[in-house]
């Protein structure tokens, strides 16, 4: 009710704009109209603010939605400069804790140096629909902080505020089908992100047969918008790649022969979120959900993208090759590289070397796995299972990764042990059968510079 | 649903104690368990807390549950002392700070100086029905920080947490009627605190007729738990007592007759919440609520108690009257005086004296209202319209007030204006009849040592 | 909301019949009255009311409701004599059929023979809340017709048109418990027929702990109204006594221990529904409901009253025993009986003897068992699993049955078996402990008037 | 649910036509399987209908779905033949009758006349998902029954059955909008009979802009499934044209400026339910929904096609002009006349004075309007309003009724008015405008063989 309301209003804020807040104001110079309403929140923040109840607040989201893209910037600035600490009681503050460095005025310290606008944040959401608008709101800034280094002060703050409110406890799963609501529905196809959804027959397909299942979680206040979903197709093995999955014409696999549940797409949907994390919390309860409503199920595992292959590929992979393999990744070049059967045979092994490499040793300075979809289940606590050859050979696929994709599983036993050393000791968990095929190939020749073979320390056998 | 899971937690926990925990721990000195769960927070706090969803937090929420009265108490202490800011870290983030003074480091301070407790409740609040495991727990702390000033601290970040999470936008207004499941009705039974509500017929009473209504706020993880309601009398002047509007034998209103809604009795229900203000908001809502409802409706206001009266006439106001008037005090000796018609005859102009200059013109220091409901509704903008004598002969009443009970008028277009001249020049909305009733009578000499004259300055008519 | 609707314009009803109608007309004599209403009926079955929507519906169960006794007969009546069949329409309808005594004209004679009463019927059911007015006004016509043969034929379209709107397949299945609304639950506690319901925490006993369940069937139509409900035990055995599961202070079962659900409980709820069976479709519901949710449930078993069972000892029963044995009977005499031991020794093989023949020999003309709620259960195919002395020692059960109790037997893979065996030929599904009871005692000498010994040939054997 | 386990049957009743009934028996002659199924249904009629619960309903309607055309129609004929009414106890019914002609008699005989099939088909309803797989069964028969005058008299138990089944008292009126379940959208799109609504956008288009509003009748026993549905077009003006309302570019009408509600498409959905009628009751259910909502709503009207004009004018009507007015419709002959000026100046007049005529005076020999459309409003107790020239310049709305569309008023004061003038005297409810524009023209000639001039008694004056 409170989104419904609040997308009317948007709706309605030009007509509102010009009768509401009077046709010369609508017209005034932006740095008018920021003012204007820098002092509407500041009377949000004084006693006023109390006694109006959601009205003020509701009366800055109107106006700020109605302010051209020269006053939005102000506003920011002004969120950036005028909302941060009460300075004077910081100084003070500090002054305190500085004399006696007591337990008590380092807890003051916390709640005298928080800046003024996360108080302003939590009035704005009182208006109806006001969690939305403070979405949309962080939407903006992030984009406006790019440039800015004042603005990321700000978006620490929104960042950190909407991460508390967005908590895992607060979010409620929902399973997507063909009776979810079409508001929600056309949102999933607006926010798929990694097999794009073409149209509403397309859509159908991903929900309503009988071995398809989406979930996504929701926020109370957001009733409407999805933060992040999953795709999942029930099979009988592990599938090694995408096009069969999403074929038109594919048969339905019988839910009693179903034993495998592949994550094969999750999309976050809310731009005004980035940063707070959802996508670990979302597979480990729909694997949890799967688990009770099908228990015949044994194996979870995604089937993913290896978005970064290609580009690392060209900036460093291709210079661990030989000469010959190097040249052998000439055939890439031909964008039917993948209906020609020579290229294809020649490509084969250089390509699965060099992706089991790319996954497995070329970390970032910190150990953390370099392809970003990697690092993500990996960090979650997932086994990199299996590299698929050939797994995506739509027109996407084969330009970020030459076709590769991967299985990462989720074994809910194994997930914590995964993780711990992942994290403390940067050991990738990984399957014999990736482990052989980086052993097997002789192909690349690892950077010298450093003594210690990385491939023999990073990756461990998985019992 | 993650409520009931949390009643059916904590109904089981007896067993599980013995089952899960080992009967050998469950007799484990308390020093021992408290250390245990403490170590639990620290793992949740780590990397392993992030990889393990929400298993852990589950685990610590089901062995707090099964704490004893001293493991309880050292796990309380532990919080306040292990779980403060990082300081080593807070230290150098003020000697940053002090070095260049600059906007980065202030807000770098604030985040450097959160105790580690907000994260971890934070985190707390992923197992399922953790939220309202969480206001529990802060009951717990609430009730023990009576005598031990280290939980203050605690309690602060806490309520702070709290009131973030439980945000006016976050909050759900629903209509409490005889439909409403039996698991809200019985919670609504238990928290009425104005008039008591005796049983089920009595509740019925309450809700169930055309001319009745009662709103509560709830929040999303909180299913089954109101925070606070408000309970309305639909009726057709405004009323200057209680018990006949709760009579059991009374004629309903009918709906088109009726001009005024009164709120009768308010309750905040979670102790776990104590300091997150629900009502202010909770009135206006429903003003709205029954305005949209029934566009009839002329008048919104309160028949209230004025707990505190009593208490300050025999404190304070009673050297305040003439020797006589001292001495017609005696009546309320006689616990039947209210059937005594000389009694009552001999107090009535005493009593109303006092009660008026107690309402108006005992101040606190700040300027604010005396009594609590009085500050509650003035702070809301609410004006102070009628003083009714014998508005409520329960024994509660006539011991805490000698009957008095006060109607406060919410006016919405002079709410904002009404709280500013309280808040900024402690000036109280009144009725010219209330500020007749003061001026009217001369019977209460004021304490000379302030020459201005409060009366004279405080209660500005209401035009 | 229908059904709110309809219990608010019953609320209304005498204030309405003053303004609506008029008070002249609100004080006519009866006849006058009821005649208005019939005149409203005809126009309702005419096309005016085909245009009036549910106007007219709605004003026809408005007037009736506000009739006196007198005119609520007279109106019955009309419904008797006006709204029969189109007598010359018939009489056509019959000629034809008798000429040709074709198909076509057979098909024409179930119509034109149709009662007019019945498009009436259905026209009043368009109103806001016309089924729930519909049930209620059968109820009033089947306590009429109690002495008014005439009011049968009205009560047999009725009765056909509520079971053909009240099929099964119209109806919703519904657990009750904490959780249901009041305004449902009080019905529970007032409908309850079996072991009363004293108050709101006697009703939580049996709803609300883990090993409790309550189901109803409810019809769409009629949202607040349970049709009929069955009240659910989980135990680990059958048990054999019916205080015990309902003791205040007994401790609840767990889950994982529960192998039997009992049926302790079954009550229908509208008295304008007599007739229409909904008990058996419950039963077999409420037994798949519970296999799909705990799978570890092994036994679905009642625990029955035997209520026509000491009226048939004191009618026929005490004839058959030796004159030593009906001595024993005195005892029954005291109503302490029950606590004092040598009654109790003396009185429990006679009174099992006697339970045993009463249950399995002694027919109705047509072979049916005497005891209806032994016919209701083995109608449905249950088997007579277990007699219990002692099974209910309240002074109702004491007095009904001498505290005897049953438990029959749900086992879903014979019902059709055992219900064929007693609908074809008479043959009571039993438990061999049963039939060895009946056995084992030489007490009982059947009537010698026919020559088969009964108990030979309807007892045989479950396998 | 039912409607989803239907569905689910449905979708996997191939492969449970093998492994459920044998593939030999998959294979079996038509006459064999149709044998095998009129089999199942006698026992369903038997006792062991009743103790099966539903498995046995449930299985005629799972061996149903599975038959071949053949087999269907030795079952629909076996229907007709063998589960009429029981002959003899019709005989002896008819013969008591005849005997004594009372009352109670007359009584028996339409129950004794009733075709075992009600039965049969009350009985099957029991089944999950019964009455969607009932309504799919009649869809089925009434197709056969074409050319089967044997299967009319099948038909019309269902049809009876059905319009008590789907009384108006049990349908439930919900609004359609955007956040309705794809799964009910998808049918809105399908179902749409007047006005095509090409994809999701269309769709969307219609129901999701503010002045747009779209309601159906649900029965809650088909969830999914809407009965009928009419589409509204919120304006300021009476609309003379269907294009602009649809246009994809149109501006919406503020609420606060709309006074009209116009219903310019109404859809039954189920052929299954052809003859039960909702469209009036929808209609009159809409306008008091509306105008609860929206009180500023002053005129309630619809924007028809008229389906019969073009076939009536060449059959029937280019016989009443003038030989000069006759070559004037020659400009029809040209798909596009719609598009030169002159031709559009030479039609206008000679087109709208036979629209007038044919809506006007073109009677059926029961006097009602030959127009199916004007035979439903007018039946309903609207007006005809208008005569709009280029309503609807669609290819159909120029093939069908050369661009003619038609208001028609509903004013719910005069509805009861109109339909009695209707029925009863056949007379027609007309604006003045309507009026003259059928008298200023003198382009008709009525045919002579009945004196009395039809226009002078037919269409008096709305005042």
């Amino acid at each position: 009710m409170a989104s419904a309301y609040f997308s009317d209003l948007l709706a309605s804020i030009a007509d509102r704009g010009r009768t509401l807040l009077g046709l010369a104001e609508a017209e005034q110079d932006p740095a008018r109209r920021a003012a204007t309403l820098v002092d509407l929140c500041e009377q949000l923040l004084s006693g006023r603010g109390e006694a109006s109840g959601a009205a003020l607040a509701r009366e800055v989201l109107e106006r700020y939605a109605t302010l051209n893209e020269g006053a939005r910037q102000q506003f920011f600035m002004a969120l950036a400069r005028q909302f941060g600490p009460d300075n004077a009681k910081l100084a003070a503050s500090v002054a305190a804790y500085v004399k006696d460095g007591s337990e008590a005025r380092a807890a003051d310290l916390h709640f005298d140096a928080e800046a003024r606008r996360q108080e302003l944040f939590r009035r704005l959401n009182r208006a109806p629909g006001g969690t939305a608008a403070l979405v949309k709101l962080r939407e903006d800034i992030l984009a406006a902080a790019t440039g800015q280094p004042a603005l990321k002060a700000v978006d620490r703050d929104f960042s950190h505020l909407l991460s508390s409110w967005f908590n895992r406890g607060f979010l409620v799963l929902r399973r997507i089908d063909w009776s979810s609501p079409a508001i929600v529905l056309e949102k999933i196809i607006r926010y798929e992100a990694v097999h794009e959804i073409h149209d509403w027959d397309d859509l159908r397909r991903r929900i309503d047969p009988v071995d398809r299942r989406c979930y996504a979680f929701f926020h109370p206040a957001l009733t409407d918008e999805p933060l992040i979903f999953v795709e999942v197709a029930l099979t009988e093995e592990i599938p090694a790649a995408v096009q069969p999955l999403l074929a038109p014409e594919r048969k339905p696999v019988r839910l009693m022969d179903a034993r495998t549940a592949v994550f094969y797409s999750i999309s976050n949907c809310q731009q005004g979120l980035a940063g707070v994390s959802f996508g670990n919390f979302l597979i480990k309860q729909v694997v949890e959900e799967l688990r009770r409503e099908l228990p015949r199920l044994e194996t979870f595992v995604t089937l993913s993208p290896v978005p970064g292959f290609l580009r690392w590929v060209e900036s460093e992979g291709k210079k661990l090759l030989s000469p010959e393999d190097q040249a052998q990744l000439g055939f890439l070049a031909d964008d039917n590289w993948v209906k020609d059967e020579p290229a294809r045979a020649a490509l084969r092994p250089v390509i699965e070397s060099l992706a089991a490499y790319y996954l497995l040793e070329a970390r970032s300075s910190n150990g953390r796995a370099r392809d970003p979809v990697a690092r993500f289940h990996l960090g979650n606590g997932a086994r990199l299972e299996r590299i698929n050859w050939l797994g995506d050979f739509s027109r996407k696929g084969l330009k970020e990764s030459a076709g590769i994709m991967v299985n990462y599983l989720y074994d809910l036993g194994d997930i914590e042990k995964n993780h711990e050393a992942y994290a403390n000791q940067a050991i990738l968990a990984t399957s014999s059968v990736v482990r052989r095929m980086l052993r097997s190939s002789n192909r690349i020749r690892p950077p010298v510079s450093n003594g210690a073979a990385p491939a023999e320390k990073s990756t461990l056998a998985n019992p």
